[in-house]
This record gives C-alpha cells, sequence and structure tokens, in this order.
C-alpha cells in the first residue's frame, strides 16, 4: 500500500507537465506545495467551478470501470466551464479512498483523469488526499473567459428562441442498461459511452459566448426538464418546449420493446451535458444546425411568466414538470 | 426537509454579499450558476487550494459540533493561503450531506462557516451540493499575493534557522481529551478551543512572503516533524531541532498524572495551523519574538543531507522520525 507522500509522488509523476510547459500556461507553482500558484492573464475573467463524483451517489465502482470514474469525473466540472463559455486551463484532484483502491484502481482512475484532462485541455494544479470507506472526488476547475463574455442564466427574455446541441437521453439510456442489467450484453456495450464518457462542447460554448449570441446558456447534467427550469428560474422567464423539434437519442427496437421511452430519456434524463442555450429572435439566423460536426437544434421559445409548457406532437400543451436530477427531492 | 434548490437558496441567502461590495471584490458571478466568475486585480498571482473534511475521516458527528466543523473546514483550507503568505479571497463548498442533516445540523454548519469567512476574509463564490449517507466536505480556496512572492516549501538552505509561530500541540491535545471521553468535564472545555476553532495566522504569513524573509514555509496541519519533513524533502535538506526551544502547549498537572505528554504533543499533534518557516541566517535578526501578538520561536536548522535530527535537552541527538498524519500510512 502506498503511503500518502508515495501517492501524491505517484499522482505528480502522472500529471507533471514540463516546467517550461507549466510557465507558459500560466502555473507558476503545482502539485507538492501548500498550494498552487497561478499568474492570470489579465486580460481575462476567470471562472472557477466544483464538483463532487462520490461512489454510491453518482457512479457504483461495480459496474462503472475506474478509467470512467476517472474521465467523468474531471468531464462534469469542465462541462460547468463550457456552459460558462470559458477555455479550461486547471483543475484540483480532491481525492479520497478506502486502502483497497490505492493500486489497480488508482491507476486506471488516473489514466481516465488524465486522458480527459489531455482531451478538455486542464492542467492538474494541486489538490489533498484522504482515506475514507468509499470514494469521495471532488474536482475544482479553472477556466478563463474574455472580460464580460461568461454566459449565464439569468440573461434569457420572453421571445428568445431556445437551442440544444446534439442530441438528448443518450446518457441516461445507458445508466438505465447498467441498471437493468443489460449492459453486459455485447450488442448494448456501444450505448454506454455517453454514460461513461460524456462528450462535451468546449468550441461551441466558446464560440456563443465571445461573439455573444446566447442571452443564457446551462450545460444539461440534471436532464432537459431541470436544467430548463434551472435557466428560467435564474432569469425570471417561462418556456415552451416543442416535443416534436427536441433531438432523441436514437433507441433500438429490441429496448423500444422493453419499455424505454426516448422521450422521457430526452426530456429528464441527466447527464448529457450538452449545451442547453437561448438567442434573441434577430439573432437566430446567425445559428447554424451544425458547428463543427455538432447538430443544434431550435426546440422552444422563452415566453412571460414562470410556466414551461410542452407543446405535443398532437398540438396540445401539457406543463412541463421538472423530473430531472435534484438530490435532495424528497421520493 | 429541503429540495436541492432550496438547499441552495438557503445557502445564497446567508453568504450574498451585497452587489457593490461583490463586485468591488472582483466576484462578478456568485452563488446560483454553472461557475463563478473573478476578475483578478492583474497585479497578484493567484493562490488556489483544495481540502477535504470528512465525516469519521477528520471529524466526528457525535462530538463535533456542527459550528465548529463549518468553522474548521474553511479555516483548515485557508491555512494552506497562510503558509504562501497570500490574502485569502474566495471559496467554494462543495457539500454532501444525508437527509438528516439539512435542517439544525445545516443552519449550525452554515453559521460556523460564515463566521470563519468573514474573520478570514472569505467570499462564498459557489459550489454545489449532493446527498451522501456521511457527511463530506470539500473546500477550494481562493488568495492573493504579490508576485513572484508566494513562500513555497522549497527554499530552505543549510544554515538557515527554523521558526515556528505559537505554541504546538494545543489542537492534539483538544483531540486526545475528546478520543479519551474526558472533553465532557467542564473544567477541560476550554482545551478544546484550539482543536475546534483553529486559529490562523494570515498577517505573518503575508508579512515573512512580501519581505521575502521565509526563505521556505508551510502550515504545521499534520503535525511538526511530518511537516519539517515535508519542508525539508520538497528543499531537498536535513534538520537539528533544538527540543529545549520548541514552544509546547501547557498541558495542567491533572493531565501530566493521566500521561500526556507535552513534548509528544508538540512534536507529532496535528492541526495547529501554525507557521513553520525557515530564514536565512543573516535575515534572522530582523525576526522579532512578537508578531502582533503572536509568539516566533527558533527552534533548529537547516542541514546538509536529508536527514532529521533532535538534540534532547540533555545534549543527546536522535534521528527526528514524521510520527504525524499520513492517511495511507499502514497503522
Amino acid at each position: 500500500m502506498l503511503s500518502e507522500n508515495e501517492l501524491i509522488e505517484h499522482i505528480r509523476r502522472r500529471f507533471a507537465p514540463r516546467a517550461a510547459v507549466a510557465r507558459k500556461s500560466g502555473l507558476l507553482l503545482g502539485i507538492g506545495d501548500d498550494a498552487a500558484v497561478l499568474r492570470p492573464s489579465g486580460r481575462a475573467d476567470c471562472v472557477l467551478t466544483c464538483d463532487a463524483f462520490l461512489e454510491n451517489v453518482h457512479f457504483l465502482a461495480a459496474v462503472h470501470p475506474a478509467e470512467a470514474v476517472g474521465y467523468k469525473a474531471l468531464a462534469r466540472a469542465t462541462s460547468d466551464l463550457a456552459a460558462m463559455g470559458a477555455t479550461p486551463r486547471y483543475f484540483l484532484l480532491s481525492l479520497a479512498l478506502p486502502a483497497n483502491r490505492t493500486e489497480a484502481w488508482l491507476d486506471s482512475f488516473l489514466r481516465g483523469l488524465a486522458r480527459a484532462a489531455r482531451r478538455l485541455g486542464l492542467t492538474l494544479a494541486g489538490g489533498d488526499t484522504s482515506r475514507h470507506p468509499t470514494i469521495a472526488i471532488s474536482i475544482t476547475a479553472v477556466g478563463e473567459v474574455s472580460r464580460d463574455r461568461a454566459a449565464t442564466r439569468s440573461g434569457a427574455r420572453p421571445g428568445d428562441l431556445i437551442y440544444v446541441s446534439g442530441r438528448l437521453g443518450a446518457a441516461q439510456l445507458g445508466l438505465e442498461l447498467i441498471l437493468s442489467g443489460l449492459h453486459r450484453r455485447r450488442r448494448w456495450k456501444p450505448l454506454l459511452r455517453r454514460h461513461l464518457y460524456p462528450d462535451l462542447h468546449l468550441d461551441l460554448g466558446r464560440w456563443l459566448a465571445e461573439r455573444q449570441l446566447a442571452s443564457a446558456m446551462i450545460d444539461t447534467s440534471d436532464g432537459l426538464s431541470t436544467d430548463l427550469e434551472h435557466l428560467c428560474r435564474a432569469s425570471r422567464v417561462g418556456a415552451r418546449l416543442w416535443a416534436n423539434c427536441i433531438p432523441r437519442v436514437r433507441v433500438p427496437p429490441a429496448l423500444l420493446a422493453r419499455g424505454i421511452d426516448p422521450e422521457q430519456l430526452a426530456l429528464h434524463g441527466g447527464e448529457d451535458y450538452e449545451l442547453l442555450f437561448t438567442v434573441r429572435g434577430r439573432l437566430s439566423k446567425l445559428i447554424p444546425k451544425l458547428h463543427r460536426g455538432t447538430p443544434i437544434s431550435a426546440i422552444g421559445e422563452i415566453i412571460r411568466g414562470r410556466k414551461m409548457v410542452l407543446v405535443k406532437a398532437d398540438g396540445r400543451s401539457v406543463e412541463l414538470v421538472a423530473r430531472g436530477w435534484d438530490h435532495f427531492r424528497t421520493k
């Protein structure tokens, strides 16, 4: 078993950037001191977020591969930077582990974390380690955005169009396969990818924020209905969604037959980490159908009041209730 | 029971600074969005640290008052800023709670957290909440230090004098009283204060860093022997401590009689959050015996090699082994 010093040294060796690279990125002092020292560029605002990723709450060590736990822990936190239109820069890792997770599990976890860091453009700047009966991870992510360009949740106004990137429900489909035990069958394995290794749309977020096209933006981490409610609450508006226009995950017929409903997955399924944003009507012609390979769909409009309404395929309007993820909701 | 939205709103109401104050402090966007947005002053380096505070690992909910848990969670993280000579600015709170801790416990916890934030000068900028079977807290603290003035662990050289602030062992004495059940007796209650509500020496840290008096600095969170080892390892040096000069907690005779040994508390007891620092010999005349009421003691010298030696009262030298806190040490 590793001592705490050895554990930190192990993490440092895997993540330490070359000194020249670190200095260029503004990281003056990284892992191994009391705190990290960064030099902000001075022309940018600094964006800061933290996100816990806890065993038996956010993941199950028995079914989620350690590599996916590492990848997703960082991707989840970084998605909050994408939703502000920021460029990811650094992260801190707070890692609490049982003693029996410090060897093979830790290696795979760090491999996944390192892969996400490379892919998303983050440098590990520091963190802390503890021993704990279950795995408890907290990631702090730091990004930069041009001054006064950060996209918030609170700028939507009645008349704005509502857009979403990608297709919704894919991550929840993966989770349902796991919860029903179907993930063990080889034919369904590819459907787990979006649940285990979420894709982020950092370029799209940055593009929307820098050009001030998004009046409000949020990532779909808790599910469309819940995240739209967060955006509407912050902006003090309501929303009308067009069910027909919501881009849904494709569900194979064999799973449809088992009662898996793509509309429910798309409306309430969490962890897609797509971008949900609003655009003033006069700017909507500037929003393409595709941004660097990512489809963008207009799915509704912001309305007065505080209600969320779903216009079904047959033209009927029903109230849309937030049914996505809320840790403290009474079941 | 609170929903997640209500919980966040509860925290926001308690901590929200007036808009004008927030803007002046550089906090452009605080709690309630995907991430916080800060505007660094541009003349300073940014110091960043995170620290987990976990039930049954770092504290026991049955004996540690919720208010002390809140106070100490923030003080621990902020101590890492003190050790760099930084001025605390913002913090993020990642809070995972069982459902039965969201009412009275949460209120007391937030009261303690808010008291520490006021006292230490930090503004809550954001965070996240989860439900979890045990209490799991992670604090990210952000500070500022003048450019290239951050005090690190790695600058000590042979011939430097070793100093420590305050008296060592007081926090460990409080912990020992709790572990032995003596904390319930009224006469010992005052001895718990340093364990529950640690004092930081932010002014002293800043003064040493800004004047470049400390060649290396660390806070005594894991215990003198372990933190000195961290400093020596980072600086690639050894150390000689003079047992006679180490300022020890005063232990009442009734507790001495029970076998509580002040020297052991001072050498290995954790969580004092004093500053341990080194100073070049020619600068040592600039270090006062008292800095704004905080005693400062010269306790040894940095030597060549990698060993730590303790010179006992009788003149004998013995090897000093790090016996403070290490989460992953095999017991």
